[in-house]
């Protein structure tokens, strides 16, 4: 489970999109998002779903602060990825050996992320340390706590798959 | 070494700046950029090199075939990355086995990639083969490549570096 922070509509459309597809790709269930309602996001996202397979969701909640604590009194560990956090190749061994149900709620932040958020989440992890993208945060992120396994990930009910080629391109239309 | 392809400065600039930034953050020494000519991004990639270290460069090249040429002269392996190509956890093996001097050229596409990059690329990669973005492609391609190392990555003449926190920021303030 993803949660984006803070979207705005006009400025963070590419990203935000982009963030809902790595989520999907790489093995997360569903992208919860604050900020800006933006019906164009959801309905891009929901597209690739229906194309590529699912399951996957992407909703909009407000009340930031009720939805982690509704998702860590489910027994979700919440990680929230910031520069500023414990270097991840430290910390995801950490988590993997202390999370036996692998449920994680995965933060990530936009413009100004509230001091909240670092204090209600289990763990504050930083891949790198250095300034890049939340986007790849979120890939490297999900690559570690699924060990790589989500590069195999099969979906359901997709219309379109890829047929891997090693010079050119071919999908395989379902219906 | 990254080549990021048909760059458009208004719609690709976030994109693109963020490709430059997972490049120096995952350990490349340089970024390519063919397309739209864009001081903007230039100078958003160079600040963050002053204020958090290099070294990392970025240039605005024309010619795609001959630079891709001259790098393949010059003995670099030149891996396209493209959600149509054979699948990363098979094909990254084999490109660490193959290519002793690890000098890699990487590939990012833009949009419509011209055929012959697929031609003249040594390995078409996906990671995946689903859609997501290209950031996150690159970030992982980095990833595997450098087999998680670059995440302890030292730059040098850094002006601000950060020190990892489990619950706040801190930032060393060099100069």
């Amino acid at each position: 489970m993803v949660l984006r922070l803070s979207h705005r509509a006009e400025r963070d459309k590419r990203v935000t999109t982009h963030l809902g597809l790595v989520a999907r790709a790489f093995g997360a269930s569903k992208i919860l998002i604050t900020g800006q309602r933006d019906e164009h996001l959801i309905n891009s996202i929901q597209r690739v779903v229906e194309s590529w397979g699912g399951p996957f969701e992407v909703e909009f909640v407000s009340g930031l602060q009720s939805t982690v604590s509704d998702y860590k009194k489910s027994g979700y560990a919440v990680i929230h990825l910031t520069m500023y956090g414990l270097p991840a190749q430290k910390e995801f061994p950490k988590i993997l050996k202390n999370s036996k149900n692998r449920k994680f709620l995965i933060i990530v932040g936009g413009e100004k992320v509230p001091f909240e958020v670092y204090q209600t989440s289990d763990y504050n992890v930083s891949i790198a340390s250095q300034p890049h993208s939340e986007i790849s945060a979120l890939a490297i992120c999900l690559d570690k706590l699924f060990e790589g396994k989500e590069l195999e990930k099969k979906f359901s009910n997709a219309r379109r798959e890829l047929v891997p080629q090693a010079c050119g391109k071919k999908i395989l239309e379902k219906s």
